[in-house]
């Protein structure tokens, strides 16, 4: 199968870690692609940047050229997902759901260690609208932006070890899930280093998106997700429209 | 005071039914003025065109030629309220919250009615996420679409007349809530029909922002509202950047 | 329009105090009553001296010699408001419930910085019964009784904005709300200080009980506040009863 | 022991009623008195006279001549149980509360069967409140009024059998609280018709007063209900105060 | 009547210890019983001896050699009583219910101090399933296991101090619960010390069980607790299948 | 990898079925095997059985007489998942909960058709105890113990068709979840008929095995599924202390 891995940002190498972190643990006939919006933030940092993904991130799956079996949404905790899943006929995984979900079955409580506090409210929130309030101990950030987060490896490893212990100790975490699509190549080492789980959101919904194929179901077309009636969008896609080129960006 | 009202959509008639439905309670020195987002979807039909709308109206706040002291959302159960409270240092009303903030205040139960039956669900997420889950009893579905409305405005009525009786008899609703920027014009006939308080949430949101702007208040700038950080993003705004202009539309 | 505010307890100066602050952000038709009941305690400390103010001021309001358009009720966390609401056409407005609703269009999570700790659980009981349990992230008490607020100004205002800080820093409160309807005078200056909004619910209220007035909404009578029917209600009001004459107390 | 049954309305017939009902399965040497508030309503049908009862009956427990080890407080959904806590030393139950922690050890599932329409949300709210959302299943009025019950006893029995029978076949219910303190007589009858136990909650606020004497446990005097600190309270209690006199109303 | 003690573990010297707790404020004319499992471990210390337990009690129930009148279950947080429910007609009541329905009547907010911290989430995952995820607001090891705590009664009595004042005041518990059948005798000597109502569950359930015989109500058969069909169960009871035998063991 | 498939009854027929069930969807390179309890209920028709087989399921995985990477349970609503989680070291994946999380990420709202109304609440509550209480809109019975399900194939698929449709036609269901480890193979045929996804739990589980292990995660050892420390379990293993030997059953 292909799947489709949707960087949020328009930051390419972004896009290529996400691909080599998708790549990891896909299954030998699963083949990878990535996509990197037309149009956005170099780095989502809030609601405004999400938003802005959210659209781009429609047209950046509606207007791909080539085949796709299943898209995996790379952002943590950003927008766009119910969007994706009217317009395609393709299950569409998300990292944020998709790792919890895994975790849920792994322990009875998790933590999530993220980025900037700034996501901390907007993480709680998906997943207290998820059910998962209890089982989601705590989401603590470590204060680096998704962009600092290669500066200084050595560095963000220390600070993602000491809030995982944090939460492990003090939260009662069990599991921990990396709460940035960015901090993919993490997981393991850190896993070693904390002595619980670790999950990085693209390995787990690459394994649903997987699972979905081989089962053969996809996004119910019932209601929610329900294909959108034919209208002229004003403007849309931007690209083509005459918008940003991301060719010339 | 100068409060701007948000059309999601890009249909320029309803926004100036908006902006008619804005002005009928604002007080006297309250100017209401209206903006048309410069790309999407003539109607919002669920979260497609709700996430559209939701990056074009952070470009149309942004980009709006003129001052105001706070915004109007004026679409219901759309998206995008986030990213303008970040973009703004002026209050952010929206008619999804607003209504059912002053629906609490006037009776122990509400029911919504809306237009079509793909956004029952997503109401209904909404208000749950809000905690009034208990409180919001029902959400009924007219099954007209939001351009259809103002098609037969008879039939309309009839139909918010039956299912606002159904919520009140059979949900225990004592508070029914217009569940669409588009009806904003129906509420005190139906209220004499049903004989219960009928909120259009425009009004309560415009009355929302008189009121944050007489206590001088405005949204929180220290976490989840917090500015932006500068970064370059690109193709933004849309139309500026050589995408679709909404007079050539 | 002629809003009535309430005092819960029967301090007449504090009575004055509420009128003073509910007068400072009304509109410039809205005239401010004040109303002391005719029994009960000279301050509120508890459940015995708010369930005392529940029925002393249903007296209150029910006797009042003078027309009103709507109810301010200033008691923090009191019990009450379903009576008064029952009792009367006009809309009722309660300061517990009103600053909250304010303080959801302007941040995502709250705290209430009240008097003493005997209040803490009850103001968690009734924003976790509005559905707000997540959003009132903290209740953090001065110890300072609501009769010792004014006893020392300074003093006052260090402790609530040492409560403040910590609720911000340590809870992730985005917002505050003055937790005593005898904290009014006090929002602005550690507003300045804190820097995040700062709520008086006896503004909260008059700003919406203003909007209720404007748009010709009030509680609903359908079903939870329906007017009681008719019943002989032996020894009520009780001052008229031959009970305590405020008058002469 | 000796065990307080404080009706909150002031019909004495129906106190007296209460107390047959309390006798019926208290221990053998568990001696029941009654108690009629010195003022209020004949009968409650709301807020309004709940709130009132809640005074009232905080009046009738201080000014009790004669000594008593626990308080079985027995208006169903009435409010006033944190003040009576807060002002003695003994056990206080409420039949409300106890008639569910009884029925949560009986099955999965309870509804209550009660008069009229208007308690429906009350009580609906106290359960969810006490979490207990998803175990009461139904709340269900009869339409009959406190004061009707006792009119037509075997047009009360088949009302209450119809709705109790609706609540085990449409909302799976498998216990069937009885939903108002005149209701005591009618559990047998109604358990052997419906086959499923039904439970008059005085009986069960009677047998929880007798654990908590034989355990020798009381309220807790820590915070919520700590015995008010002294106050001079304006016209309390109102009957000494030359309030309404029992024994002339 | 008869009350029959069930240990969940196989320590005989602790269903002593049980039947003496559950007999010191049983009413005079109750005769307590204790019976051991068959099979099973020595000290339940997580799921798994849990649910052997579970089987294990089901069957110490339905083979023992005498009438009784109600179960008491003495597993704290252990399963198996729905399992019982359904097998018997009497009352059953357990320990961990019963201590939160007395906490309940007696403060609202309440702690439990248990053994080892292996228990907490499943303690807090019981609590947050009746619904008192708000009330019960912490659960506390001691790190003691059960077979620890007569070791050295000196030193338990001091942890339990230690962590019931922690309760009180840094997570405002208002009534601590011995959260462990082992427990039983230290109630009253905790209680004395940190000045809140301490639970023995035993002795809750046993007061329980005593109020549902004098009521003359037990388990509902209409659903959950409905009686097994017939089956031919496999090597049930497993002592008497030939299989461990609880005087050779 | 290879697959132990856990049948909870003891019907060997079933385990055939499941195993069957489980291969369909399976990777190329994984190998499925079935264990039967070696003692236990035919059919597990509530509480009494699941309890029962929660016991003999920790036997069969721990007894079971070769190697495997994983454990799918493959009873519906059956208890025992958090024992055999402290018991094994591998991922234990459990139908109830797979298949709602797969569910959760295809449609925004789910409903159950499981076999007799016993279970109803039982799985209302294991999906209440996972936060999905809204999203699981209902569960419904078809009436069909699991023994009778394979009797007449024809009437199995008309009423599980029927409920299937009323689920998603009353109550909003967008995916279907077959509630019975028997119901694997109706999968497809049902969701061709009703136009929704519809899942067989026990195809989710396998799916998550798989991703577990391609991933390398497993249980978390910290705290919930840390492996019981050693006790001398008395008479077990059941079978190998004398006990009912599954060979000779």
């Amino acid at each position: 199968m292909r799947i489709l891995v949707v960087n949020p940002n328009t930051t390419e190498a972004m896009t290529d870690s996400m691909v080599a972190a998708a790549s990891r643990y896909a299954a030998p006939d699963t083949e990878i692609v990535g996509v990197t919006p037309p149009w956005g933030a170099p780095g989502i940092e809030g609601s405004f940047e999400g938003l802005l993904s959210a659209a781009a991130v429609m047209e950046a799956v509606t207007t791909f050229p080539g085949r796709f079996d299943a898209v995996v949404m790379a952002g943590f905790g950003e927008p766009g997902r119910e969007g994706v899943r009217e317009l395609l006929d393709v299950p569409v995984m998300d990292i944020t759901e998709c790792s919890a979900l895994l975790a849920c079955t792994l322990g009875a409580r998790f933590s999530v260690v993220t980025t900037i506090r700034h996501f901390v409210p907007i993480i709680e929130d998906i997943y207290a609208a998820m059910g998962l309030e209890r089982r989601c101990v705590s989401v603590r950030a470590t204060g680096l932006s998704v962009l600092e987060l290669e500066q200084d490896i050595g560095h963000t490893k220390r600070r993602l070890a000491e809030e995982a212990r944090r939460a492990i100790d003090e939260d009662g975490a069990e599991v921990i899930i990396l709460g940035c699509g960015g901090l993919g190549g993490f997981d393991k080492e850190l896993e070693a280093d904390v002595g619980v789980p670790v999950i990085d959101g693209i390995v787990a919904a690459v394994k649903m998106a997987e699972a979905c194929d081989a089962y053969g179901v996809s996004s119910s077309k019932v209601n929610s997700y329900a294909s959108p009636r034919p209208q002229h969008i004003t403007g849309w896609p931007v690209a083509s429209a005459g918008g940003p080129n991301p060719g010339e960006a």
